[in-house]
C-alpha cells in the first residue's frame, strides 16, 4: 500500500546556504534551514505535503490571518546524539496538540501521518542543520494559519500549514527575574488558553514590557479573575518547590498542556520526588518566600527547556530565592536533556529516532 | 508647510477592474477595490504612506504574524450621498481606536495624521468604489500587522498599516437568533477584549460554530468568570429594550468601545429614550421576556449597523423577541444612517466629507 510519505514531493535548494551559518553563535529562531514542509487546506481537504526550498510566502491582504488571528503553532526541537543519530522528543504529543489547538481555532484538523512524515521528510533533506554544540538543537516550528481571503469575520476556507526549523542556541540566557501579575491577564475562563493560539502570544508582549521596564525578564500570569493563584508564564509552565515538594498548577482550558511540564512531572516522580498538581496561591509563594520554605521555582517548556528564576516581584516587592546545589531544575533539566540528546537510558519510551 | 498629504506618492493601477463588479450584487468583503494604502514600519519609524496598486503581500514564513497574532483592526465606511458628495462617520473615532489596539498589542502607534491622510488619499482614487445603492456602502479596513520576522516570541521589529477597500452590502441579512453563551468566552479582565486584536475574533470562530450547528446565527458572550452577564456579540455590541428603558452593558478591558455603540445612545437619549448604561445579567432578560417586558434585542456595529434579534436561546430553551412596529432599532437605524449618507442634519457633527 502506498503511504503518504512516498507521495511527498522533494524540491531541494540549488545551494545550500549552511556554509554562511555561525553554529557557535545561534541566536533563537533567527537562522533558518534551507528548506521548509508546506501542506496547504484547499477544496475542503489538505493537500499531499511537500518539501521546498525556505522562501516567502505571498497572500492576498485579506487573507484572514491578517485580521482574525486565525493561526496556530507548534514547538519543537530535534538533536543529534554523538553518533549523529537524530532524535525528536514525543513529537505524538506535538501532532496531537496541534489538532487540539487547531478544533479550538476552527481550523480543519491536520491528518496525523500528515504532522509526522512531513516533518521527517524535512528533516531527511535538512537534518545537517541540526547544531551539535552543548544546548543547541534544531528547533522546529510547525504553525497553520487561515490563507483564505475576505472580510467576513468567519473562520478561512483555506488555510497553510508549514514546518520551518531554525537551528538554536539557549532560548534564556541565565536565570530569571519574574514578575507575578495582578492587573493584566492571559486567558480566561472558555478561552483560548490552552491553545497554542497566535492571538494568546501578541496579548503578552505588552504586559511583558511594562515588566521589563521594571527590570523583569517575564511575567507570570495569575488567573484573571483574582489575581490569586499562579498559572503559567505564557512561555513556560511553573514548577514552584516549596520544602522538597515539588508544585504545578493543573492544566485547564486557561494553561497550556506542556510536553516539557508533564515530561518533568514524570521524571520528578521517578526521582522520588513529592510533586503536587494543584492550585497554587500567590499567599503561599510569598510566605514561604518569608519563612524560608521557598526553595526554588523554574520554567518549564520547549524553547527554553528549564528556565531557573532567580527572583520573583509582586505588588512593589522582589522575593530573591535561595542559590541552590542539586536543586531540583538542575537533577530535572539534566535528566530530560540526557533523554532528548540519547546520552541516558529513556526508561519513558519518549525518545523517537528519525532515519536521515 | 508641507504637510504629509503632500507626500504620499500615487501609484495608479494601468486598468481599473470596475466594469467587472456586479454592484446590485455584493457579498460583504468579497470584492476589493483598485487600490490600498500601504504604510510601513521600519528602523523604529513609520514611513510615509502610500497608495498602491491592490497587490498581494510577499513575508517571510518567520514573520511573526503568522506565529503570534499581533495585528489589530478597524471598520468604517464611506457613503455617497445624492450629490455624489463622498462621507465618512466618525473617522476620527477609528484613528484613536487603532492606536489604543496598538498599544495593547505592543504595535507602535501610527502617527494621527497618516490614519486620515493616507485613508483621504486612498478615497481619492477610489471614490467610484462606493456604491450607491440602498444600504451599500464602501467598506473600508485598516489593519495592521507584524510584519517582521523570528520566531522569538516577542512585539516584530517591522510592521505593516495597510488600507483596503471593499465595496459591501448587508452585512447580515434579515433578523439573527442569537445563543447567550454559557460555557466559552471572549475575553478576559485584563485581556485585549478592549482593543480590535485579531486574536479576540479567531477564538470565537469555533463556539460560534457550534451555535450555527445548533440553528444559531450569533453567540452573545457572557464575562468569563460567571456566565451571568451580558458582554457582546463579537462583531456587535448589544442592546435590549426593557419596556421603554434602552440597556447596554458598559464598557471595559472586556468590552469593545464601539463607535455604533456610543452613537447611538447618543441618538437614543435625543430621541428622549430612556438609556441605561450598566451591567446587565442573563437572569433578568430571561425574566422580562417571561414577563412579557423584553421588548426588543439588537446587536449595533459599523458593519451590521443594527442588527434586531428575533429569538435568543439560553441552556437549551429559546425565547422570542416580539415584532414592534416603530421599534427603537428601526428608529435608531434610520436616525444614523440618515446622517451617514448625508440625508438628515447632523446635529452632533460626526459626518466628516472627504474630497474627491
Amino acid at each position: 500500500m502506498q503511504t503518504i510519505s512516498d507521495t511527498i514531493k522533494v524540491e531541494k535548494v540549488k545551494t545550500s546556504k549552511i556554509d554562511k551559518v555561525d553554529f557557535n553563535n545561534l541566536a533563537f529562531g533567527k537562522v533558518l534551514a534551507d528548506h521548509m514542509m508546506v501542506c496547504d487546506y484547499k477544496n475542503g481537504a489538505w493537500e499531499t505535503p511537500k518539501i521546498v526550498p525556505y522562501q516567502p510566502i505571498t497572500l492576498d491582504p485579506s487573507a484572514k490571518i491578517f485580521h482574525y488571528g486565525q493561526s496556530v503553532f507548534e514547538g519543537m526541537k530535534a538533536y543529534k546524539d554523538a553518533d549523529n543519530k537524530v532524535w525528536l522528543f514525543r513529537p505524538l504529543e506535538n501532532q496531537k496538540r496541534i489538532n487540539i489547538s487547531c478544533k479550538r481555532l476552527a481550523i480543519p484538523e491536520i491528518p496525523e501521518d500528515y504532522f509526522m512524515e512531513g516533518l521527517k521528510a524535512l528533516l531527511k533533506v535538512d537534518h545537517k542543520w541540526i547544531p551539535t554544540a552543548e544546548g543547541s538543537s534544531l528547533y522546529i516550528r510547525p504553525f497553520v494559519f487561515a490563507s483564505g481571503n475576505g472580510f467576513h469575520a468567519s473562520p478561512a476556507d483555506e488555510y497553510k500549514f508549514i514546518i520551518a526549523c531554525a537551528p538554536s542556541g539557549s532560548y534564556f540566557a541565565g536565570k530569571v527575574k519574574v514578575l507575578i501579575e495582578e492587573k493584566y491577564s492571559r486567558s480566561a475562563n472558555g478561552g483560548v488558553g490552552f491553545a497554542k493560539a497566535g492571538g494568546n502570544y501578541a496579548g503578552q508582549f505588552y504586559p511583558t514590557q511594562l515588566a521589563v521596564e521594571k527590570g523583569y525578564n517575564q511575567v507570570i500570569w495569575t488567573d484573571d479573575n483574582t489575581h490569586e493563584y499562579i498559572e503559567e508564564a505564557g512561555a513556560m509552565n511553573i514548577f514552584i518547590r516549596i520544602n522538597d515538594t515539588l508544585l504545578t498548577s493543573p492544566t485547564s482550558d486557561r494553561i497550556l498542556d506542556g510536553i516539557t511540564r508533564k515530561s518533568l512531572i514524570e521524571i520528578a516522580k521517578d526521582e522520588n520526588i513529592k510533586v503536587e498538581v494543584r492550585p497554587i496561591t500567590v499567599k503561599e509563594v510569598i510566605e514561604a518566600s518569608k519563612n524560608g520554605s521557598l526553595k526554588e521555582m523554574f520554567g518549564a517548556g520547549t524553547a527554553a527547556v528549564i528556565s531557573p528564576i532567580s527572583t520573583f516581584g509582586h505588588k512593589d516587592q522582589d522575593y530573591d530565592l535561595p542559590e541552590l546545589e542539586n536543586s531540583y531544575a538542575s537533577i530535572l533539566k539534566k535528566r530530560i536533556t540526557d533523554i532528548q540528546y540519547n546520552k541516558a537510558e529513556d526508561k519513558f519510551g519518549w525518545r523517537y529516532q528519525v532515519s536521515i
